[in-house]
């Protein structure tokens, strides 16, 4: 038996409707929009429709979307295409303290190559203060980029407030939305961010695409030169079969969005709720009431996170530690850090992410596992014999 | 009836088995690389499968093989990479004039930023002489860059022999072969090339993948900075679903690479050998010798290329009057021009890219449907009237 998803933020089952289109495609389906074909028209119109389905879900124009193979490369593309295209006005970018290494690495990136950056520090929640990126825009600014969710605490950062400083500054604004869009509501206009990253895997769509909002007139360099694809903002043949994928996980997420909010919240409630009856001396990170519906940070005291997802593992309970995108590294997560957490506790965190498929039962199953485990594992631990 | 492919070098259908592999993972699948859960692992474990395929196909070791978005982000990838990784040596690169856009626009985009380029011209069949490259070789050269096959008329470059100039010179060698891997022969030891570019399609997996191969030991920066996939050579969440269908094509082409050669050669060989039964003035494009065994690039005099392609069409066969990656543009492809082709007849050239579904019966019905056409696109002619 598979084990109960609580990682939706590293991997999403397909909905069955989207697997229904990309199967169709596969088997049925040849054309290359470029062609000017038969083929190659009906490939466009899939195309087509699927840019809709995704402008219809971030509230913009179809010809303000653009295709990118994941997140990151939208991401990538944001910053350094706007970095590129702005180095008239000057070389330096604002940024948070808790971004997603897509956008950390990028950032350093152009560092390598002269430009320079300030990175605004966050609360104990994680919040930004927009006052704080006002007082770090200067005459060379030419990006300020902070994500509007943290995918490792959740919490949402207020980025209307911060467009209204960067367009009275005359300054672009980017935000990595990958785990906000599709799993919210979320409307570029109300936003006000003239570019967002997203990708499709966080609204039940495949992994392996994503896309760029990039608001009407907003002066960016592609990163990837070649064909006149994507209105010239991004070469490369299509990966047509993941669109029409994301396009048809795009309409599901806009038409459900609600239920799926309700529905989130209440298994994150009745998560927290419970939660003390099952362990003590534990943290929640992030911002619980203005943080994502579906995630919960949990510092488990006196423990190490990896034992314990994988002991969860075992016990039928797939949870993560950190970023899926930071495996690898062995330093504590630079988030929980910016938020004040030691250095022990941030290794017993867990990143706990429901998705619409998980049932109460779910949760209350996990939470008896994760009582049992957390005792096992603090009996044989030096660390909390001797608190 | 779906009208019969021979346009191949735009868009193919995905083999059954392609097909099987894919629709197992929609259905069946999530699991993120990245993740240090069991879904993870698994993920894991079919990305090491499938670029184990693909290393099988170019004859190099797994961990030389970048997973990309398409062969055109593989190309920016190869030039821009080593490009910024060597600009301490010299910003200068070596090219020929029949590349592909991709090539192109990378190196274009380069020369905004104050790389130089030099490109060497080709002869009637358009083949680069290997001494003009040693020639265009200077101090501060950092690389060469030849496509293997031309995507318009077929044309293989002595990438071998070139790799050995390029050796000798201490020069890294990229070649663009998203029209040769999966097709004829490949293989990267006895080619020589540091770094080649390919793509899925090429060999009846999907678009939206293809790959480039990196020599162990060549320095290289990626154009996507994030998490640490692949080897630190691309961040992003990998398109597992395509990755996994081009890893089943990869090792399809490799099992079958000599009966679909000698096959797509039969075609070929048919199809040049009848034409004059059906139309007289015309050119052949290209090394029909040694060219690409599903390629023909077909100029015929005193009519229109979109015109012959539409009607074509109409009559149930499909060819490309140029690159699917250059619709859009108006002029005249700088392929044909290269290779000394005047206006009038470039426009009227046809691609036809046969596929190994393809049979003598295809080829027999398009040249019967190509005679009628030609006559009458001609019969209302006045450049044909007034020749």
């Amino acid at each position: 038996m598979n084990p109960v998803n609580l990682d939706h933020i590293s991997s999403s089952h397909l909905l069955p409707e989207v697997q229904e289109a990309m199967i169709e495609l596969i088997k049925n389906f040849r054309g290359n929009p470029s062609s000017q074909n038969i083929a190659g028209e009906k490939a466009g119109e899939r195309l087509a429709k699927a840019r809709e389905s995704v402008a219809g879900l971030l509230g913009c124009a179809p010809k303000e979307v653009v295709f990118e193979s994941c997140g990151t490369e939208s991401v990538n593309h944001a910053i350094k295409g706007v970095a590129r295209a702005h180095v008239d006005k000057g070389k330096h970018i604002v940024t948070s303290n808790i971004e997603h290494n897509a956008v950390n690495r990028s950032i350093k990136r152009l560092m390598q190559l002269g430009w320079k950056a300030t990175s605004v520090p966050v609360d104990d929640k994680g919040r930004v203060n927009p006052a704080d990126v006002e007082k770090a825009i200067r005459d060379d600014t030419v990006l300020v980029t902070i994500m509007h969710s943290n995918n490792e605490i959740g919490t949402i950062q207020p980025i209307s407030e911060i467009s209204e400083i960067t367009r009275k500054k005359g300054v672009l604004l980017h935000t990595d939305a990958v785990d906000s869009v599709g799993v919210i509501p979320f409307d570029v206009g109300q936003m006000g961010a003239d570019l967002v990253s997203f990708g499709s895997n966080s609204f039940y769509g495949p992994t392996g695409v994503g896309g760029l909002y990039i608001r009407k007139g907003t002066k960016i360099w592609p990163i990837m030169d070649g064909g006149i694809q994507e209105h010239n903002r991004r070469a490369g043949t299509e990966n047509l079969i993941g669109i029409v994928g994301m396009g048809v996980a795009a309409d599901l997420a806009r038409q459900h969005m609600d239920e799926r909010v309700n529905h989130l919240k209440k298994l994150k409630s009745l998560l927290l709720r419970e939660l003390p009856k099952y362990i003590d001396e534990y943290l929640i990170n992030g911002d619980v009431e203005n943080g994502l519906p579906n995630l919960v940070s949990l510092s488990v005291k006196y423990v190490e996170g990896e034992s314990l997802m994988l002991m969860l593992e075992d016990a039928g309970y797939t949870v993560a530690t950190r970023s899926a995108c930071a495996t690898g590294s062995l330093r504590a997560s630079h988030v929980l850090m910016s938020i004040g957490l030691d250095h022990a506790d941030a290794q017993g965190t867990l990143v706990i992410t429901p998705g619409i498929e998980n049932t109460e039962e779910d949760v209350m199953g996990f939470l008896a596992a994760l009582g049992d485990i957390v005792k096992s594992l603090r009996d044989i631990s030096p660390l909390y014999k001797n608190r």
